[in-house]
């Protein structure tokens, strides 16, 4: 039987995950993997989440296990608005932060809406664009024509995939910018509270609470298991995305709500945060030090101020694409910098992840993937 | 600031839950309710969840709290595979068998393309329906012209919210015009496992496997709030489903599969269900037992094998929407069953739920209604 004629506009244009597709491919466990987004899994609060579950299922009983409403849990919703200082009723919990990137998309961009958005920019973000048939353009190519603009998409705090942080004086033109042009912005500020060094920036939200959404999620403070996130913004957008909502999956998870508004309300989720930033802050500074001993003349990276990720540029005429099954096969993962360029340019760099591999294994890693580098030429 | 200018098309087309905005006037527990649809918190299996979570920490660790694959948990699909004897490669773990329908409209369904449905029918499949701009017809509508009629959505066993099903011959006359017109069917399951009476029948994906999308979920037979359903069909059709669910929300919650995975697993799904079945057919005996008491002559309804509803049709001239305020007053809540009509025809009808209210609540809210419709004078 053939399904193709079935298949609705939207699906010719799905993007599929050059990085869930590596995954599929080989046992990250296997190699030296710098290629996905994971955090250490010793970040993981695993004893915790064991007391807490109790403590919930004891105090709330048979409330933790049924249908709730689709804003979100109250309890939750009031521990972050605590917590960022946002009122509640600015507050919707989504189920994961991927899920608040497709519903604005879902509710802002038409076919051909122009969504503007850094480059590199964040492969999942790419793929809501795209599966929704918007023009995917970056500031580089947008020229002075901001007329179909819908929204633009950043991520200011230590970007994925270029660990880069927006000073103030980037946000602030930005939202002049957005102001300008009557634009909204999506600020996804996933890695925000993974701070290494330097000082924090306000976010875009504060500086722009009337045509920003702001999208957090729990997956770097708490684990990505629960796949549970948060979106701030105007009450009109919100009360969209809360009807939108309401088919796409009625409400988050419950159960894993009351967990998490728990383990943030109580403060296990700062007491973990302190031991995480610790962990990331020597696998950062590792990576950069094993990064300057191995790498050969010509290759430079960014020096990123938290998350999870840094950005390698070769030099010209390199080709991270080509490059790549060459390192797995000497047992070494990356993800080729090209994926997250919305044109597939910027062949000669790559995204490496340095908070997933155990500290120990970083330095054969490295001086392996410096190797691959060294042994390859320039097209 | 006027936000209206930055909806996506679709958004005028976002149909709100009625359902869920009663549930936001007034406090279900201080009124007899049989408006929602909710589980008897009675059937929630609090101990296990607890024993089991402890279970799955202790056994899995870290890897119940990471990221994990679009397609969902192999030890989830391994047990759905083993219990429904569907091959794993069909198998995809959706976030809440809502996920499974909209996806499913998202993949197969533009503006314009017809979605065929029985009618009345889910309010939350035609909520994903009308969000994607489908043009929602009846099989009393359709006429002859299924030239652009994508796929046919029904709900076969003890239906939301008429509380009848499908027999064999329903289902294969569907099968055969779906052969004959080349629609595919999305068939969703989530009450099948809760018959009190009567024979089951055989699904609509096991007469025609090449062209339904089987929708099940754990909300009737777990506990809704893990927000976990499954989806059956052809493995053409699920790869799109499997690229839209990377943008959509890159995994289901992966603590809650394993807990759902290790429940059905072990044999305590059917412990639960066995207890869950007794009740609820208790409840359903007891509510057609005080139907026949109390309403008044020229009120019907239906007599479900199973399921959670049953679907009561007042005089010609009845309107259930206007004596809806009246009922809450009295202090009695339903659904009124125009809401699930395409076409917000049938007003002298109404759904009611017969698994939420305790038992011994059910005699006075019943009479209350009863008094109600008594008291109301056809328009």
């Amino acid at each position: 039987m053939k399904y193709d004629k079935f298949f609705s506009a939207d699906v010719g244009s799905f993007l599929r995950s050059p990085v869930r597709e590596i995954f599929k491919k080989v046992d990250l466990a296997s190699i030296y993997s710098f290629a996905g987004g994971y955090p250490d899994a010793a970040t993981f609060p695993i004893d915790d989440v064991r007391r807490i579950s109790a403590q919930v299922l004891d105090r709330y009983g048979a409330k933790a296990l049924q249908y709730g409403a689709t804003q979100g849990l109250t309890e939750l919703r009031e521990v972050i608005s605590a917590r960022y200082g946002v009122p509640m009723e600015r507050v919707q919990i989504t189920t994961s932060s991927q899920q608040g990137i497709d519903v604005c998309t879902r509710v802002l961009a038409d076919p051909g809406d122009v969504v503007l958005t850094s480059a590199p920019t964040y492969l999942g973000a790419l793929q809501s664009f795209r599966s929704y048939r918007a023009d995917v353009r970056t500031f580089e190519d947008i020229g002075d024509d901001f007329s179909k603009v819908k929204f633009c998409y950043v991520i200011p705090d230590f970007q994925n995939p270029s660990g880069e942080t927006m000073d103030l004086e980037q946000r602030e033109a930005l939202v002049a910018l957005a102001r300008e042009h009557d634009f909204l912005i999506v600020e996804d500020c996933p890695y925000r509270e993974l701070r290494y060094s330097g000082e924090p920036v306000p976010t875009i939200y504060s500086l722009a609470p009337e045509r920003t959404l702001h999208l957090g999620t729990f997956s770097k403070v708490f684990a990505p298991g629960f796949r549970l996130g948060w979106m701030f913004g105007p009450e009109e957008l919100l009360d969209k995305v809360y009807v939108c909502k309401q088919s796409l999956d009625l409400c988050p998870p419950i159960l894993d709500q009351y967990l998490a508004a728990e383990f943030m309300g109580s403060g296990a989720l700062d007491a973990n945060l302190q031991k995480s930033i610790a962990l990331y802050r020597g696998k950062r500074d590792k990576m950069l030090a094993l990064l300057e001993k191995y790498m050969p003349a010509g290759v430079s990276w960014t020096h990123p101020e938290g998350g999870l990720f840094l950005f390698v540029t070769l030099p010209e005429g390199f080709d991270t694409v080509a490059l790549y099954d060459r390192a797995l096969t000497a047992g070494v993962a990356y993800v080729a910098g090209s994926f997250f360029y919305p044109d597939g340019s910027h062949r000669n760099t790559m995204r490496l992840n340095f908070s997933f591999l155990d500290t120990a294994r970083m330095e054969p890693g490295i001086r392996l993937l410096a190797d691959v580098i060294r042994s390859a030429s320039p097209l």
